[in-house]
């Protein structure tokens, strides 16, 4: 039995018919290679952004059901393109849709999660020496019910089949080269990193870099499945290499700069101070599937004995979210709700921090150095994150990515840096 | 249990979204009326010939298999957009694709047969209350394949699913108002038809009228559905109802002229005449799935003794007859290989034929003395087809038109006529 290698393909590479004949040659060249080859790809272009927009041309509120069957559809066009693409070439190709495969998920609409994959049908075809081109981003539930995996879900899909069929490695091809110590847009001396580990790679991704979701990660280091992030249109170079911490050399303590525009900043002022009111508070954000980022509670005021709480969420969350803290107010008898969205979180990211102390000093005072005010601060074994002002994001991190030596002195070269689907 | 009314819309019905919201009110107003709505949508206008172009872009040949997964996704499409419609208009609703039906074809692709249909998933969501939309062209084999029925697929996805479901009516919605004596383009002052019977309806969409494709009528014949071709755009006309002709009060002897240009007439001249010759010629015809519509052999010259064979094929088939051909003379040891394609075929239907002679005689002379000339004739218990040259087909159904009485005196309105996939 050969090497099984797992491609995956976002919606830019297979943007036009000239681009999927581009992909078609890089897999029958993995092929060639000797190794046993599954593609995963996405919708073309912006076929999903089309059928979304006609979906709510019809409907102010489309049914999740709906939706994935329509969604789910933009791959189905992509795999049998590529797949026709590849015979082109000369090699046994065959389609696979998620039903047809047996990628089970929840049955959970436009987000599902997978919870398991058949790989019967899919190793007979390898066995065969076919190339096997399969549907991402969606699944099936037991009862037939098409689904979709949300965003990230075509690189989840991806890691997800190539940790069921224990693959030697997963691809996944985009349009930018490999994973940047910072966006090369902000800072265009940014470094390409030969490799990074899942865990820097996970608070990267959480951190603001599109590079890949962080779902993707997780699912990697959770099967162990080496990781290359990889450009479709310059495939002499060998990307990022994204694996477990063990297998890696670790030179500086600071792998990337992150900054991250998506979030918004809500303080829930004069919450009196009874046990449990942060738990009514973030109880009734979870419930409506809000995640919270930071959070910050200041200690109670002895005069009034009421806090502030303060948190970071996401932005598209916020009018769900102002519907909640409306009625939680009530319930806790709370004072104003404060909402600023001109902020940016900052965050610096190395597996190496853990061993190095002073490193969030020296964050904290470059950011001071450049009178850039910090708003709210969080720490992670292998992450500090900074609140600050919007305006200020930019010149953090240029300056953070000087302080901690990750310049790579040459000017990369900048493509589009729109996450995939 | 309410009635189940099936009905259907074309690509051209459902080619935007203003036209799609225009279906959804159709459909809820059906179901308003009481009964239980099966709906079966095509794909949305051109999407198909889109799909089919970027497909020859990327492979001259392919395959068959990957093809019908390609152009599944249209419908699919569809049926979440119209659902979508119908329940932004406060109704319930639910779309299925074949294999979530479980519409069961041979293991055929681009053009296989239906051959089951399962109906429990139907029953209990209609039961529910349920407006339910199904893709139509599409089927799943039994190992999970994804196939097409070819030309006519809706349509007689539709007017099978009607049979399954023991429907009592199966409307198919289209772009004209209904069957017309003749094409409204060639002969202005044609007269709708209240209803025609399966059997002359076959004969005139064999004959060319694009209404239908003849087999949705076969199966609607089969399966003894009442069919209803009407307007999706005027809603308010009845339309043509096709049914049994037990069922049918017939006026006059001549239902319908139809002219077909899509035919090519060929020539094997110099068939030494020994037994089984024609067997040879047309066995290897039929080996490659092409149909022979009207055939003449003439009789053995005496001298040579040879016979000369004329027959037409569809245009679209004479590249592959061509080649067949070539074998064919080598083997029986033929002359020449005559081909013709600016001919037309023209014909006149009607059950009412059969019981009043001197129809043939009126049509011959009708042709006769409007100095056209006829090359090849056949008929059968309901119609009788002239080959004759092309540039005289719009004459031909004109007069005989005329000569037997199907002007309405009122010139209808003509929309486009292009059959819906």
């Amino acid at each position: 039995m050969s090497n099984i290698i797992v491609q995956k393909f976002g919606g830019t590479s297979v943007a036009d018919t000239q681009r999927i004949k581009n992909v078609a040659r890089i897999v029958v060249n993995e092929k060639e290679q000797g190794n046993d080859v599954v593609v995963v790809v996405s919708a073309m272009g912006h076929t999903t952004d089309y059928l979304v927009k006609m979906a709510y041309e019809l409907n102010p509120n489309p049914s999740g059901r709906e939706l994935d069957m329509l969604l789910s559809t933009g791959e189905c066009v992509s795999i049998a393109l590529l797949t026709m693409a590849i015979q082109a070439l000369g090699h046994k190709a065959v389609s696979f849709n998620a039903a047809q495969v047996g990628i089970f998920t929840e049955n959970v609409h436009t987000k599902a999660r997978i919870i398991d994959i058949k790989t019967d049908k899919l190793k007979k075809n390898l066995s065969e020496g076919k190339i096997i081109v399969i549907a991402g981003f969606q699944g099936i539930t037991e009862d037939g019910e098409i689904t979709t995996l949300g965003r990230g879900g075509s690189d989840t899909s991806a890691v997800a089949l190539a940790g069921a069929l224990n693959a030697q490695r997963c691809d996944i091809y985009t349009d930018v080269d490999g994973v940047y110590t910072t966006d090369p847009r902000v800072v265009p001396t940014a470094s390409k990193l030969d490799s990074v580990s899942y865990e820097e790679m996970l608070e990267l991704a959480h951190a603001g870099a599109n590079v890949l979701h962080p779902r993707s990660v997780e699912t990697a280091k959770q099967y162990c499945v080496p990781l290359r992030v990889r450009s479709s249109f310059k495939t002499s170079d060998m990307g990022t290499l994204i694996i477990g911490v063990e297998n890696m050399e670790i030179n500086k303590p600071v792998a990337g700069v992150a900054s991250d525009l998506s979030q918004v900043r809500i303080v829930v002022c004069d919450i009196p101070d009874t046990p449990g009111e942060a738990a009514t508070l973030f109880g009734s954000l979870a419930k409506e599937n809000i995640s919270v980022d930071m959070i910050i509670q200041s200690y109670a005021r002895k005069i009034s004995n009421t806090n502030d709480i303060a948190f970071t969420i996401n932005k598209t969350d916020l009018p769900k979210a102002k519907t909640i803290l409306e009625s939680v107010k009530e319930k806790l008898n709370a004072g104003d709700i404060k909402i600023d969205e001109n902020i940016a979180k900052i965050s610096i990211i190395g597996a190496g921090m853990i061993d190095r102390p002073g490193i969030a000093s020296t964050m904290f005072e470059t950011l001071a150095s450049n009178s850039i005010n910090i708003r709210m601060i969080s720490t992670s074994e292998i992450k500090i994150s900074c609140l600050i002002d919007k305006q200020d994001a930019n010149k953090a991190v240029k300056t953070l990515h000087e302080v901690f030596n990750l310049d790579s002195g040459i000017e990369a070269e900048v493509n589009g840096t729109l996450p995939d689907v």
